[in-house]
């Protein structure tokens, strides 16, 4: 059975083209029936101040199907602990066998959800955009940033704002050439492209701040009670397209504006068939576009395949 | 991290009285409300003929949960693997961290389901039964047995049954001092126990074959599609009792009978309350009782618990 490390896996994958490609099919598969996806586990420690989600599927034609368990404990670091942590186990699809352990305490979550963040945002912005805002100040940030760095067809100009200045600061200092702004509404409203990566659970990006032709990211709220954009933004943007958009209308971005009635599942497709060609993400340079991602399981897989794969191959 | 192989686990744990007291008290669990037990986990891999199952769960007050991953494919033994695989994983019920990894290879549960299964048959048996017949030749009839024989209050005189004559006279010698029984109706007819353990989706067990003051575990039936006793004898039973009520009237032994009309929930009780002595079990000598058990993630995580506590212990 492989073993793999936190750093071994920093090691064989980071915020390259291939790693990117498969998180790019692995938004396709969710929509081209390869994908086989069960309702995400989930278990809360309320008294821990904790929570573990368990993520797990196939996707048709690999040999492996994956097993992610993450875990949030939100106290940890008080004693000097990461809050989050994950393990993959990869098994074989054809016999059952466990076939590695990748223990990258969440290295691979955050890189995909970097990774997905800039894989639809491509997808989707205007190719001319260049200055790019990044909302929140954490891990998904940063990986962000490299991600967007690293496949921009056309370079970016990264600004960066967070709740916490200091925070926010610092990681601006970590990326290097990222601006800093200090007031939201001014760098949303200069934006061409912005991305949320907050735990916000009040909508913090209001509709009027954003430009026609701006394209919109979130990728925050991943369950009940977090949301990041005004439903006035969801209901006015030209397209909306989510990673999963059962899992979108229930607990992302698109369920409080379906709630209020300001829009139906019609208005919305996911991000593979766009991805795929089978369905139009922007029509317009003056669109306003919206993608919500609330991070699936065919990512995981994905990332837990390349490794895996490359590990094999003496990568 | 703690990583324990299957020899090493079968060093730690055994039929042991410590292992049974944990399995007891995880019945118990199910009933008194420490037990968070979210639905299990299921992805199936129907080219492959395989499938997998997650059972994870946290019992209050335990320092740890556990993560359980459980695959078979049944077309293994053609390549010379076993078709039963598995893996449990530990992590700490107060930071999320990843604690153990217990490759035990499906031992821990073929283990915890024959002391499940004896410690379910000793609390409902009549004290002075020592006619037990197995029905099933497969691991879990091994198991069963080896528990029986070590928890037994005042011994048993075992016999088995098995569809398959040949595996059941190798099981009988490799268990020693077994008797093989040739006719299921005969064997029933003359015992005071009957515990069966086969994957049997037609109904095994008449209800005429079973005498008053006999008692009837039943094991084998953890998924739908699954009956080992004629929905009859779950009718004529004078006391029936599940380990997880919801499970067994879904996909258990009672589900046929409640579908039927035949009984309710309301003529049924857990294990865990017997056991904790808030339900009565066996009333009379004459009463025919049943026990139907599907399997549930508290005895994974006690199974857990006991290994690691005696790991660190040095043991």
């Amino acid at each position: 059975m492989l073993q793999l490390s936190r750093s071994q896996i920093e090691q064989i994958i980071s915020t390259d083209s291939g790693a990117a490609a498969a998180v790019r099919d692995a938004y396709i598969a969710i929509c081209d029936g390869r994908a086989n996806v069960p309702p995400v586990g989930h278990i809360a420690f309320p008294e821990a101040h904790g929570d573990c989600h368990i993520k797990y599927g196939h996707i048709a034609g690999d040999d492996i199907f994956a097993v992610k368990i993450a875990a949030g404990f939100y106290d940890n670091p008080a004693c000097g602990l990461p809050s989050s942590t994950g393990v993959v186990l990869v098994f074989s699809a054809r016999t059952g066998q466990m076939e590695a352990l990748l223990n990258d305490e969440g290295y691979l979550t955050d890189l995909r959800t970097g990774l997905g963040g800039a894989v639809a945002t491509f997808a989707l912005c205007r190719p001319e955009a260049r200055r790019f805002l990044i909302v929140g100040s954490g891990t998904q940030a940063y990986w962000l940033a490299r991600a967007l760095r690293h496949l921009a067809p056309g370079g970016v100009e990264l600004s960066l704002w967070g709740r916490n200045a200091g925070r926010a600061e610092a990681l601006a200092a970590r990326l290097g050439d990222v601006r800093v702004a200090r007031n939201l509404e001014t760098a949303c409203r200069a934006a061409e492209v912005i991305i949320t990566a907050t735990p916000a659970t009040v909508p913090l990006i209001r509709a009027e701040w954003v430009q026609p032709g701006c394209h919109v990211t979130a990728i925050g709220a991943d369950s009940p009670g977090k949301q990041e954009l005004e439903s006035a933004l969801v209901a006015r943007a030209d397209q909306r397209v989510a990673d999963m958009l059962s899992q979108s209308l229930d607990h992302g971005e698109f369920a409080t504006a379906r709630a209020e009635g300001l829009i139906t599942a019609a208005d919305c497709v996911e991000l593979g068939a766009v991805l795929a060609g089978s369905a139009v993400g922007r029509r317009r340079p003056e669109d306003i576009t919206l993608a919500d991602l609330t991070g699936v399981a065919t990512q995981d897989i994905a990332m837990a395949r390349t490794v895996i794969a490359r590990a094999k191959a003496g990568r």
